[in-house]
């Protein structure tokens, strides 16, 4: 096991009917201002649960955060901050929310370039207090303090991270996940799994206990994934998907073991460039590059195969190729593809890719040997 | 899944020769009190390292906390903490070492009966801020915010909590185990395991992580527990029991899910009239416990046979048999005896702990209805 430091002071209060605890969590007096996307909130209700909450005090409201948010929005926001005294957010939907949420408290309190929070870690010294009341369980957001922002001008999509901007607490309620599109349950347990499998499908360094909890998240994904879908009011279904996806990025379960994450940044420049959803660019890239690095992840590979799938016959060759196509084929049980033309994309955008690589000089994954050339094996795989 | 709210705020410093970290954990120009036992960190280099990390500071100490640390020595430690104006202290030890700290720390801040806090939950506004370096992984104390302490002179054995004693951080490297007698590993195995079968012995309620987890927990200590006696100087042994240690009761895998506690709570008393090790009254008591609540117990003990330990075959009374039967046997099989004639106790420690409970009119367990005349039947079937 390696050695590791780590923190994660996020309150959970996870369960039916703990949106009106808003009452307590959110500092009396404070002149809050609450962060939301597109009007899903709503329509389900969960926006009239937290202004009822939070009756009689100083609210602003901030709406229209994106999927894949934008520094541009923030900026808007930064200015409504300064304008009104905010001091304090409430974040009220999913990572996209959550994650522009956490650049807002952070580059509020910065001075110049905000810009440069993303590219060079330029982080003030404080950031505003924040919670969250999550809806949308996928990216662990809620429970994390990381968090991706997309510069729309320029399609560069980038991702920061600082303990300023961990959540002071997280409103977990299964409930509010009820309607939810399915597209959006099945881009959260993909994007869930991928969390855990770039935390997990390395090689080994005897984090037995990492392992198992790993193992835990990928069960309750397999087992759970489709039946959300179809029946959309099972708490119980519904209560382990969000808690799992807490678990997939809470960082606990990568303390002590390597990480590789190139799939995420893979998965973002196509996300950046084509629009395509951040979970749909996962499902896409994982099947690939497990197959082009077969070899240095192979270990990893057959125990997933094995302790997940219950795959356990046959050559390691084997073993590996149907833990990959089984991989595969829950993505697209879930209703989302695989492959770029799935999405009209062919050569062209794995050549655009490549070139962002190329320019980036960037080598990806826990050996820091996935440059270009192998980005481009990958994808082409996947066409 | 149940509803639940929970944080856990402590910093973990895991990994090899991580005890120097100190200099930074320590606030600079604090008085510091370093509290600890009975001299095994003298022994195998953890004070000298402690010491070197903090050259230059003021610091204090105080040695000769015991295994089941007393409320009178505790008393002692806060005299000397109101001498000196101490304002950081720093437990370098076990479980006991560590829970001693915690209730020194809250103790010191508060007027009237101390005991107080013990049996009437009178906290204190705030704490004196500490921190932990593990020697002995056990308890899982140094992650959580609860403490077991005895009062020598009644025999009466005592917990407490509150979010007030989390330590500030702790720090665990496995090498600081290598030199622990055998006796001492063995105990540190049961404690962990009985503190995760606490909290997932019990009733399903489709908290599925939560099973994962523990699962995870238990399979560690199966796979690691005799290893670790026969090859002390195994990093991945140590690292693996440590990790899993602190999980066992870092809280995180109590949440959403029932809590039994009633083998601790008998085996404290065992430990409070006789002096048996704490981990030895709860090898004593969870086979005859699990016995006599094997009907309200039995899906949990059968999902734990299957996943823990591959008992698959028999009916449902013949798994749940050797199910129990495989727990008692890996507690002997680590040296540690499961029954009161292994102590040289007799029905008349029966009849004793018995008396207490009824005293105490305690009525124990998940569905808390381990009143005295159950705790006889679980005592007997142990004699």
């Amino acid at each position: 096991m390696k050695n590791f430091t780590f923190q994660n002071p996020v309150k959970i209060i996870f369960g039916k009917n703990t949106i009106p605890q808003l009452a307590v969590e959110v500092p009396q007096g404070a002149r809050t201002l609450i962060i939301y996307g597109g009007g899903s909130i709503k329509r389900n209700g969960v926006y009239d649960q937290v202004f009822e909450a939070l009756k009689g005090r100083a609210i602003f409201e901030f709406p229209g955060i994106s999927a894949n948010p934008d520094f541009e929005t923030c900026l808007k926001v930064i200015d409504l901050i300064k304008k009104e005294n905010i001091d304090f957010l409430l974040a009220v939907g999913g990572g996209s929310v959550i994650d522009a949420t956490k650049f807002i408290a952070l580059a509020s309190q910065a001075e110049g370039d905000l810009w440069e929070i993303l590219t060079k870690n330029k982080y003030p010294e404080k950031a505003l207090p924040f919670g969250t009341v999550l809806t949308l369980p996928a990216t662990g957001s809620e429970m994390n303090s990381g968090a991706v922002i997309t510069k729309a001008e320029t399609k560069e999509k980038r991702v920061f991270g600082t303990p300023l901007v961990f959540p002071k607490f997280s409103i977990l309620d299964p409930e509010t996940t009820y309607t939810l599109p399915t597209e959006q349950i099945a881009n959260g347990v993909i994007d869930t799994f991928v969390h855990t499998t770039e935390q997990y499908l390395t090689y080994p360094v005897g984090g037995a206990l990492q392992d198992y909890f790993a193992e835990g998240i990928l069960k309750v994904l397999v087992k759970n994934g489709e039946q959300a879908m179809k029946a959309p009011e099972n708490y119980e279904v519904r209560a382990n998907l969000m808690w799992a996806s807490t678990w997939g990025l809470n960082g606990w379960i990568a303390q002590g073991v390597p990480e590789d994450w190139a799939t995420h940044m893979i998965g973002h420049e196509l996300t950046a460039f084509y629009g395509i959803d951040h979970a749909q660019t996962l499902a896409i890239v994982l099947p690939g590059l497990l197959d082009v690095l077969r070899e240095e992840k192979a270990e990893k590979i057959i125990q997933m195969g094995e302790r997940v799938f219950g795959i356990s016959d046959g050559s390691r060759e084997n073993r590996i190729d149907v833990t990959i196509q089984t991989i595969d084929s829950f993505f697209r049980r879930l209703g989302i593809g695989t492959h770029l033309s799935n999405y009209g994309l062919g050569k062209e955008a794995v050549q655009k890719v490549v070139e962002r690589m190329k320019e980036r000089g960037w080598a990806l994954g826990e050996h820091h040997n996935i440059t270009s050339e192998v980005v481009e094996k990958i994808l082409t795989k996947q066409l």
